[in-house]
């Protein structure tokens, strides 16, 4: 039993352990590369989405190209949303401001152009393959910083479904979730995880710059991926990989060898899922997730049906985040937070870790303010 | 494009303009006269309204005198609107205490004499026309305030008809509003804008004791006007003005011109809007419009179709003060904020100097204390 | 009529009064029997409640003995609750750690014991009769504090049955509410009041270690009791008694005698309301409340209906609460706020004060912390 006395001296240590890694009151990470929309979500009409606790209008020019503007007016802070897409530009409701696609404010109510420069910010994007990419923080630093993008995301060689779902609680959380995937033989036991999930050792390769997290599992597979392979009943090899790629975007893989089969299939079957994090507001989370697959190829019934099953076993996850979420605020709240780590948490402290020292950087005056 | 460099510094040239103009945050005045409900509203029984951030409760003694009293019970905080009338006294629903006209507490639970004074403020009002006014500061300022109620509301030379709505947002936000009226064209291009509004040159009138923004505007008349005189399809011109009286009056006046008459209807057509403004909170405003005419006199139908266009058009600008609220509240929380002025907003700047000087005049340690 | 300056006073007067009064922003207490639930809530499921502002999980053991631990699993926050009971242990459904009935974490995800020592905290509780008290503070002190569990609720000489309803407000307000019963009067006028009783004499018996208030009503007394008694209508003497016994009980005496009667039914009817106040959360409270009688033995259709009854009278008392909490919130927020005290108050009074000294001395820094 855990004395009142221990109970003290754990929620001091934790305290302490908090002030280094990231959690739900950290600063988001600004600059980064998280994904805005999908592709097919913006087009010739105003769309608008809060990223990174900023409210963002987003549409196409005429020819095409994304625009992704600041979407309070900077005169009266309506949104710009609101109003309507005239050309490439955007003119408010209110009082008829109009902005151009680069975000300058182009003419006033009266139609005269502005005195001195005004207007409103307009985001770094990048489309690539289904996704529109954006870069919230400093421009300048936007092109030195590759795009997280996965080459094999929209490449012809993988079929892709995407889902979206809005989670309840801080991104950190869901980066340590999938960091993490003891989980699936208990949150998921009735999704994807099986009983020898979390039995399973564990490869954990930290390096500065990747941090991935590996299991063998052999099992049944569960339905999901048995099904669209035709290996229902049967006894695999799931290899299973957890990697955090950045802020925005982390990659899960599944490879399966068919145990009860001579000859393998060509190629070696896989799934890997962009789970594509990006921070609504530091208590809410857009959530994206392409599941790709190199098997089953053109079968559009299998790939909606994986998704189906994939989004269903995420939205466990989201009920576990949301939970958790409520438990530690009440904590908080009563001076009763804790929290001890078990040895699967070495790479979601670790990841935790960086996230804090990346915000904090973002945080040191006079950094990054020169363009 | 507004670079990243450029916005920070925009939100911190932002940041001290908002030290100088009241805005959200801004301490309401405590005094001035505000609108605290129509007359009609007030009778017999106990009515109760949260004015500029007290909860006060309306009625009339047998006489007809009009009363307003905190409705927090001064001895448990029951609100005394729960209570009863009793001839011109409130009982108190939860421990009986009996409350005189004056405010002064007359009877305890057991009907015996309070030992030593207490009791509840009684606020003082004052009645004229449709409108019961009342004063929420020191009341020693408000003999030498003088009401500004407008003359001609309730005038036997102008028929009214009045409207209310809860506005989601500062009270400072409706005067702004309505000091620019440059988004008729976009706010109310449905409504009562129409296309030449924004482009008709601007008269502003700003002395130390009056602000005052007016527009002559030739046009085809919205319907809400041409319609009651008879006007449809006509050319005319519509002068119209705005007027800052007090922080609970703005006024707003059409008067208008048929330019396909050689004749024109006496007297010359006019409406006049008193914009009775009353903050509930420091978010939320009560908004009463008396909407005055000189012509179409006594008919009802057109009171009634009048008002209603009206109501309209103001929830066009409720709307617009509600988004506004959202985005501004949301960038605040991300230290976001900032916005730019253009030329029409002088006299709304105008107005938020004033009020903030107002508001911190009322903050002076020791002032307006003994009376 | 209290004047503005007047006013400013009463603030001040009463802010330097609340310091030294327990109200809805002290501390709760800590070390204290509080009723957790009704034993016939707890079983061999997993139940959940909060308490004192901690999510506590409930269950019995295979032998029936009460667990109750922290609901936050020490690991990620998951409220265990949401997990299985698994023998006499819990399993947490997110990663699969499996806690001891004493709170120790038994497993790790992958079956693993952990390496040193963790779990949760396991509150100390003791059942008697239908209740299951709860001891949220410091496990030392409980063994020391005598349980307040009363004697006659369970006791075969008493009937009794038990109600729950959730109060919108701190549980001081509603101890101050049950220590003034002047408000029969008005709040119950049509529940259990009648108009003697706030001018009947209040005798006040305030001790060190008790606080009791007693009166002595002539009345027709209310359907409530009238009925079960056969007194319809009959002239009666009330003597109705109030005891605070601890933060987590305050117990209401009724008895009763027919002045219409020469001899008295034998026992003298009397009632006993065991009124089990245990806060949620800092403004929200648990409130169950065990009705006694010694008379109308055995008769099930007489205590639903005098349960219903008092469940009715009780709904006034929380409906007064949640009034007078949401105008205290209001006037604090608009720096208006003030309350005054009248004779009844006294015994109320002495119990703010003395709940004040209880949560400051459990905040002597040091203090309790050696265990």
């Amino acid at each position: 039993m855990v004395t009142f006395a221990e109970l003290e001296r754990v929620r001091r240590r934790s305290d302490v352990a908090r002030k280094s890694l990231a959690g739900p009151e950290t600063p988001l990470i600004m600059n980064a590369w998280y994904v805005a929309a999908m592709g097919e979500a913006v087009g010739r009409s105003l769309f608008s989405r809060t990223l990174l606790g900023r409210s963002v209008v987003m549409y196409r020019t005429a020819s095409g190209e994304v625009v992704a503007l600041q979407n309070r007016c900077g005169h009266r802070s309506f949104p710009l949303s609101h109003g309507t897409l005239d050309g490439d530009t955007v003119v408010c409701r209110y009082h008829g401001l109009r902005y151009g696609a680069n975000g300058d404010c182009l003419a006033l109510s009266d139609g005269s152009e502005p005195r001195g420069k005004m207007g409103v910010h307009r985001f770094v994007t990048a489309e690539r393959g289904p996704l529109i990419w954006i870069w919230m923080g400093d421009p300048k630093l936007a092109s030195a910083t590759p795009l997280p993008h996965p080459e094999w995301l929209g490449h012809p060689d993988w079929d892709f479904s995407i889902g979206y779902a809005e989670a309840k609680g801080n991104y950190v959380h869901l980066h340590e979730n999938l960091l993490d995937l003891s989980h699936l033989t208990y949150l998921h036991a009735k999704s994807f995880g099986t009983p020898e999930y979390a039995r399973a050792p564990v490869e954990m390769d930290i390096k500065p710059d990747d941090i991935q997290v590996w299991r063998n599992v052999q099992c049944v597979l569960p339905e999901l991926y048995a099904k669209p392979l035709g290996w229902v009943g049967k006894r695999a090899m799931r290899r299973s990989g957890s990697q955090l790629v950045s802020p925005g975007l982390h990659v899960n893989t599944g490879i399966f060898e068919n145990l009860e089969l001579d000859k393998q299939p060509e190629p070696q079957p896989m799934v890997k899922v962009a789970q594509l994090i990006t921070p609504e507001t530091q208590h809410t989370t857009h959530y994206h997730y392409a599941l790709c697959r190199n098997f089953a190829r053109g079968d559009e019934a299998i790939g909606k049906q994986m998704l189906a099953g994939m989004s269903n076993a995420f939205s466990e996850d989201l009920y576990a985040l949301e939970q958790q979420t409520l438990m530690q605020t009440a904590s908080v709240e009563a001076d009763d937070f804790y929290e001890f780590d078990i040895p699967t948490d070495r790479a979601g402290l670790e990841m935790r870790r960086r996230f804090k020292q990346w915000a904090d950087a973002e945080r040191v005056p006079g950094a990054a303010k020169e363009n």
